[in-house]
């Protein structure tokens, strides 16, 4: 019977997908601390692991003997790369889609290329949502400064136009707070595909992890609230200060998100929760194909964390325990926060440092989880 | 003041000992699962890992870019090895004091020789243990068969010959139920110093993971009740099945041995709870200078588990968080089991599997932790 709830066939689940064993070898694109806490949770698995990144400082390559120092695009060595390996997975989604393409036709990569293809272009992707009937804020392409003078006509100010591809942590972004800002902020941007969003008057941000694994079981993570700093996530709060039935409706999009894209792995929604009556909606801001900032909590609330999810996902094994056991605020070190980090372990204080040489301004250099005993039931 | 209960020194902690700070690297003498495990802590704080082992299979050399293949008495690379890292441990107790000895005059060594020392010889720690009013089950040393018999006459039967160095899972010891089997006992052991302990009539084992930081802070983990198979652990159960009384003076003794020795890292005290009115008696049974088998519940239960309470312990961080908040069964996979253990991940199943390339029998391959919602206070 199918789960209306949430698009998932439970009777229809496909078992004969092979669990890859211990003992394999997952090959991971990226070396960030994403790709290490990836290769520490592919570790309690028994797995082998290799790390394919251009960094030669990368911080996951503490943690694997096993690395490949080339370029995303360099295609002998991720010929290389995939013959050493037995399943291929990615920590962020600026990996060139050819590449992911490439490796295709050599061994399983999840999550597959058409995630990705769709969570690198802001606009690909709120087409896919909009499809899917799934809300996002007004928007429209921009590709030359009349089409946005004709959408802040339309969609009004403040608006936020950002580049469609390749932007995270707020680079890429310009907020347009006036008309008359328009033709700056398309200025500084130009000579790239863009896309111009309005600016929701939201009460707060959210996001939800699922995971689908590879023979369809999907499974969600308690909604996390986000603080952001200078456009850099801060904090995530477990339990979210929201509603039975928005935190209902949240995971309901999760699940529905990871379905129709067939997907394999862990994947993270943003949402934009905009006030109403009797209940606030709900808008994506965007979804990430992979592990994500705001489930670090899941480390210290979560028999099984993201990481460790993930893993079980794209190896085809049945997923983890997603129950909360106590409340968490996770805080992101960022910069020179991180010097002071050490002096500050309160009780209760799980530190996670990335082990990144070089301390920069606005560069996540680890997280601190902060458990309490559980004051409700979400 | 002194805290009475423990015999730590609140007051008079040494704040002055520095904290070693990420991005140090961790020398861990060993390459098993704990030396693995404790090397994935290691890099959640941020630390860099070598590790130091024979066997060039080793499972911890598959969470490290740095390794050195040697015996542990190879003085010169033992040497590169100290010259190499910032602080060495070991994941094992029988590491030869003398190659200790020689570490610590190039880097600080956690736990110290002394406890390392101690821990090697059974005849040794129920000699330490006993001048620290620390009750043991009545033992004698035996270097020949007539100290045996005459053992045996003053203790009774049934009792166990154990060599008194070097023994682990089951290996060098001998159940003697009558005294005629002293003989056969006797010569099956031969050759090196033994000891023969009464056979106590216990209720239940149970132990205790004690953590002491580089500046004197302790504390202690929930009691776990543990079972063994064939002489090698098979479930640590938490909370165990004693009565708060009990508990308490369990952890109490832990905190007396790690203080009375100086300790820095985590230690796992054995008890034996024999009957008796109206509190069971506890007796030492055994003590391991290292993170303990019996210890691996708290990756699920806590928010620092033992492996990251050691790594902080003798980097000289603060100890973290003990509460436990879920009940768990862990449960090893000895040989053959973890074949079966992938198809039989239940709800509540945090697996760890050790990336060990060869199944033997009676080989630690994994362990499963179960958790399920806490029923108790303890």
């Amino acid at each position: 019977m199918t789960d209306l709830k949430t698009g998932q066939d439970e009777d229809n689940l496909d078992t004969n997908v092979a669990m890859l064993p211990p003992g394999s070898t997952i090959g991971i694109l990226g070396g960030g601390q994403l790709g290490r806490m990836l290769a520490l949770s592919a570790a309690q698995l028994g797995m082998k692991t290799m790390i394919f990144c251009p960094d030669p400082l990368s911080p996951a390559f503490d943690v694997t003997p096993n690395k490949i120092v080339a370029e995303y695009d360099d295609e002998a060595r991720l010929i290389d790369f995939a013959n050493a390996v037995d399943v291929i997975t990615y920590e962020f989604e600026n990996v060139p889609v050819s590449s992911v393409e490439l490796l295709a036709k050599f061994k399983p990569v999840a999550p597959g290329a058409r995630a990705l293809s769709i969570a690198q272009d802001r606009i690909e992707e709120k087409r896919f949502l909009t499809m899917n009937a799934i809300a996002v804020a007004p928007y429209k392409p921009v590709n030359a400064l009349e089409d946005l003078i004709k959408a802040i006509d339309e969609i009004g100010t403040p608006a936020v136009l950002k580049t469609a591809r390749m932007g995270y942590d707020g680079k890429g972004q310009r907020t347009i707070k006036e008309p008359k800002e328009a033709v700056a902020a398309f200025s500084a941007l130009n000579g790239q595909p863009l896309v111009v969003e309005a600016f929701v008057p939201f009460e707060r941000e959210i996001s939800v992890i699922v995971a689908r694994s590879g023979n369809g079981e999907i499974d969600d993570y308690t909604a996390a609230e986000n603080v952001h700093r200078d456009h850099i996530l801060k904090t995530s709060t477990v339990p979210a200060a929201i509603d039975e039935l928005t935190a209902r409706r949240a995971s309901r999009i999760a699940h529905q998100i990871v379905g129709a894209l067939d997907y394999v792995g862990v994947l993270g929604v943003e949402f934009f929760v905009v006030p109403g009556e009797p209940h606030p909606t709900l808008l994506v801001n965007e979804i990430a194909p992979r592990v994500h900032n705001s489930g670090h909590w899941t480390q210290a609330a979560c028999i099984t964390n993201q990481f460790e999810q993930h893993i079980r996902a794209i190896c085809n094994w049945p997923l983890g325990d997603t129950t909360r056991y106590v409340d968490v605020q996770m805080e992101n070190l960022i910069g020179g926060e991180v010097e002071h980090a050490l002096t500050d372990l309160k009780e209760g204080t799980q530190p996670h440092f990335y082990g990144k040489a070089e301390v920069r301004r606005g560069r996540k250099m680890g997280h601190l989880n902060r458990a309490n005993p559980k004051t409700d039931i979400n």
